[in-house]
C-alpha cells in the first residue's frame, strides 16, 4: 500500500471509507463489517453528523467519548452538576466522590484571580533600536485608531485590547523584538481575535519599518495572568473518616507529604499533575473548549520557578490548644483561558448542552467550576494514593470493561470478581480465566449430558 | 437547585437523565428535546453502547468527536492512513498538508531511543539510612523472587522489571527516600503492571522497615528514557514552493528564526508546544491511549533544562559553493508511553479500528506515528506563521462550521465567503451578517410580492 493516494480530500465521505479500506488487505466480509461499523458511528440525523463533520477535514466517523456526569459539585455555594467527558475509568468517580466529600464540609470556594490574554508579534529589526522605540511610541496612537473597527464588537461586550508594548528581546536573541499586547475577551477563549488584531499590527510593522522583518504574529497559550484559585478546608477532625484507617490528623499529615513531593521531584510532579489534568480536562473538552491550550499553560506553569512542580498546595493550621481543631486546607492555582461563546461552544450540540447543564456560565464562572474539578481530582488521587493505593478503584473499574467486551454472564461476573480480588487483572489474564470458565461449563454440560444418557 | 441529590450514581441512565433535566428549569417541551438529544447521541447497538458506558461513571450518553483521516504519511518508507481525533479546524488539513509535502521529499524518519516507563514508592525512614541501604540489598533478592508470579505473564512477552534501586532523597526532603523501578512493558502502556509491582513493594517496605511510612506507591508519566526522534530533511533548492511567496532559503532561515524564538520565550514555546500537541494528541485519542499521560510527559520534557522551550529543531547544513544545495533539517525529539494492548485499545470499537488501520503497529510503531505526526503537525503551523499567517486557513474553515450551524444556502455561503475575506469572523459576525441577508431575502420577496400585486 506505498503508492500515494491523489485527490483524497475530493472524495465523498463514503468514498473516502472505501478507499481506504481498499488498501487494508481485507476479505469483502471484512471490509463490510468496517464499513458498517465506522457508519454505525454516525449521528441518526443527517444536518448534526454535517455540522460535525465540519469540525475537522477527511471526517469518516464519530470518536464517542462517554459523557458523564458528576452531582453535587458544591462550588461557592452552589450545586452544579458537572458534564465531563473523559474515558479513563474511575475519573468521575473520584470526583464525585472527593465532591460528595467536600460538600458535607462546605464546598469548594473558588475565586478568579486574573482575566487577561496575551499576544505577541515576534520580528527582528536591524536598525538603531532607540528609533525603533520613538517611533513606536509615535505611530501607536494612529495604529490604535485603525484597529478600531477589529475590535469595536469586543469593545461593546466590554472586552479589546488593554495594553500594547514593544519589548527589547535582544539579549535572548541578536535584534530581536516584541510588540506585546494583552487582551480583555470577555466570554470569548479569544484566539480569533487576538490573532486578527496581531496580524494587523505584524503588517503595520512591516509597513512603517523597512529594516523590519516579522517572524510571527500569534497569541500565547500562556496565559499566568488568567488565574482562578480553588480551595477547601476543614478541621483535623472533620477529616476523621473510617474508609482512611488512619486518624484525620494522620492522613492530613499525609496529604502534606505528598504535596511536598510533588513540589521536589518532578517524576512524581508530572504525575500528580496529570491527575488534576484527568479531571480538567473532562470539563474543558465537554463544553467545547480546547483542552490542548490548557494543558500547555498549566504546564507552563508548573515550571514558571525552573522546576517542573505540582500544581496544588495543603497546609495545615495548627491549633496547639486542640490539635483537633486544627485547620486544614487544600488548594490550587492555575492558570487558563476558556471561552462560553465562540468556537465550538455553541456549535456542538453536546457542548451547548453542556453549558446549559452547568447554568450558561460566564467564562469567569466556568473556569471557577474547571479549576474546581481539577482540586477534587487531585484531592481523590492522592485520598487513593495516601490510603488504601491506587490500584483497588481503578482496577475494579477496569475489570468490568473487560467483562463487557467478553458479554460476561452475571455468574462469570461474579467468580472474575472473586477471582482477581488478589491478581493481577490484566486483558490476557480475564481472557484467559474466562476462557478456562467457559471451558469448563462446556465440559460440565457435556459431562451433565453424557450422565443423562 | 441547591439542595444535595442522593444516590444518583444507583439510578438508570435514564433515570439519572431525568432526574438532571428535572433540576434545570426547563418547560415539558424543552425538556423533552434535551433528553431526545442526549439519545441521539447513544449508538444504534446497545451492546457496543454498554461497552463505551463503562469506560466511565454516570454515563449520560457519547460526546462526538470527529474521527478524520490523514493519506500519505510516509514515515520510515511505509506510507500510513493515520486516524485522528480532533474538534479543531485546520488540524487535519494541516497535517496532510504537510505529510503531502513531505511525501515528495523522501517522508519522515523516525526511531526509538529508548522505551524505559519508570515508577516510584514515596517513602520516608526515620532511622540509620545505612542501615536501610544495607538491609534493603539483603532484601532485594527475594522480594524479587516474590513478585514473579505478578512479572511472569509481562516476562513471557519479553518485559518485565529492568532495575530496582534506593534512592536517598534527604536532599530534598527530610527522611525522604524512594525505591525506584525501571520497566520494560513491552507493547503495553503499563500502568496497570506498573502499579500493582510499585504496590507489592510498598507493603514489602512497611513490613520490613519498623521505622518506615510509605507515602506513595505510583508509575510516573514523565519517561524521558521512552524517547523518539523523528526528522525530516531536504535542499534548500526542494525548498522553493510558489506558495511561499519566497525563495527556500528565506523560508528555511525564518523557520530557523521562529524555532530559537520558541528556545528562548517561554510565551511562544507555550503555544509552539501545544501545536505539536494538536496533532499528537489526535492520534493518541484515535488509539485508545492517555492524552493527558502523554501532555504531562511532553510539557515536563520542555521544561528538563529549567527553561521551558519549544521541542523541535531546525538546523541548515550551508553549502557554501551551492547554497541552494545546503541541507534544512527539521526535527522532533519527544518522549511518551504509548500501548497498543491493554487499556482502551481493544475495548473500543474505533480504537482497535485505528489500529487496524495503521496495520496493528507494535508500541515502538506506533510511538514513531505519534511524533511524526507532531513534527508534520508544527512544519504546518510554523509554515502557516510564517508565510501567510494563520487566520486565513483557519478562520475559512471556522467560517464554513459556523454556516452549516446555520444551515445557509449555497447562495448564502457564497455572499458570506466574499463578505468576510476581509473581515473579522466572528460568531455573532457571521449571524449578524446572515440575518441581514435574510431580511434583505424577506423584503425582497414582499416587494417583489407587492409589484407583482
Amino acid at each position: 500500500m506505498n503508492e500515494k493516494i491523489e485527490g483524497f480530500s475530493k472524495l465523498t465521505k463514503l468514498q473516502k471509507i472505501q478507499l481506504l479500506l481498499s488498501k487494508l488487505d481485507l476479505s469483502d466480509a471484512q471490509t463490510k463489517i468496517k464499513e458498517d461499523l465506522l457508519k454505525s458511528f454516525w449521528h441518526v440525523d443527517p444536518a448534526t453528523q454535517k455540522v460535525i463533520d465540519e469540525f475537522t477535514e477527511n471526517a469518516l466517523s464519530n470518536f464517542h467519548l462517554p459523557f458523564g456526569i458528576i452531582p453535587n459539585a458544591l462550588i461557592n455555594q452552589k450545586n452544579y452538576f458537572v458534564p465531563m467527558v473523559i474515558e479513563e475509568s474511575s475519573v468521575v468517580a473520584a470526583s464525585a466522590r472527593s465532591f460528595n466529600f467536600w460538600y458535607e464540609r462546605g464546598g469548594i470556594k473558588a475565586k478568579i484571580l486574573g482575566r487577561t490574554k496575551l499576544g505577541q508579534v515576534h520580528f527582528k529589526f536591524f536598525g538603531d533600536k532607540f528609533l525603533l522605540f520613538e517611533q513606536f511610541e509615535s505611530l501607536k496612537p494612529s495604529w490604535l485608531e485603525e484597529l478600531k473597527p477589529i475590535i469595536s464588537n469586543m469593545e461593546k461586550r466590554g472586552g479589546g485590547l488593554k495594553s500594547l508594548s514593544l519589548l527589547d528581546k535582544t539579549e535572548l536573541e541578536a535584534d530581536y523584538f516584541q510588540l506585546w499586547a494583552e487582551f480583555e475577551t470577555c466570554d470569548a477563549m479569544g484566539a480569533n481575535f487576538i490573532n486578527t488584531v496581531l496580524e494587523f499590527l505584524g503588517k503595520k510593522i512591516t509597513a512603517h519599518f523597512a529594516q523590519s522583518k516579522v517572524i510571527m504574529c500569534i497569541l500565547s497559550n500562556y496565559t499566568p495572568d488568567s488565574r482562578v484559585l480553588t480551595e477547601v478546608s476543614c478541621t483535623l477532625k472533620e477529616l476523621n473518616d473510617p474508609s482512611f484507617q488512619m486518624s484525620g490528623k494522620d492522613f492530613a499529615v499525609k496529604i502534606l507529604e505528598a504535596i511536598k513531593i510533588s513540589k521536589v521531584d518532578k517524576y512524581r510532579a508530572t504525575t500528580h499533575n496529570k491527575g488534576i489534568m484527568n479531571g480538567i480536562d473532562a470539563v474543558v473538552i465537554a463544553t467545547g473548549n480546547d483542552f490542548r491550550a490548557v494543558e500547555a499553560c498549566v504546564h507552563t506553569y508548573a515550571s514558571r520557578d525552573g522546576v517542573y512542580r505540582g500544581l496544588s498546595d495543603a497546609t495545615i493550621d495548627w491549633n496547639h490548644q486542640s490539635i483537633d481543631d486544627s485547620i486544614f486546607t487544600f488548594k490550587l492555582e492555575i492558570p487558563m483561558a476558556l471561552g462560553t461563546v465562540g468556537g465550538l461552544t455553541a456549535l456542538h450540540p453536546l457542548a451547548k448542552l453542556s453549558l446549559d447543564i452547568l447554568g450558561r456560565p460566564s467564562s469567569d464562572e466556568l473556569m471557577m467550576i474547571v479549576a474546581s474539578v481539577g482540586l477534587a481530582q487531585n484531592f481523590a488521587a492522592l485520598r487513593s494514593l495516601v490510603t488504601s493505593g491506587i490500584q483497588k478503584g481503578h482496577m475494579k473499574m477496569h475489570l468490568m470493561n473487560i467483562l463487557n467486551h467478553y458479554e460476561a454472564s452475571e455468574d462469570e461476573v461474579r467468580l472474575c470478581k472473586e477471582y482477581f480480588a488478589n491478581e493481577v487483572i490484566s486483558f490476557n489474564a480475564v481472557r484467559e480465566f474466562l476462557t478456562q470458565l467457559r471451558n469448563k461449563h462446556v465440559e460440565h454440560q457435556f459431562i451433565s449430558t453424557e450422565s443423562r444418557s
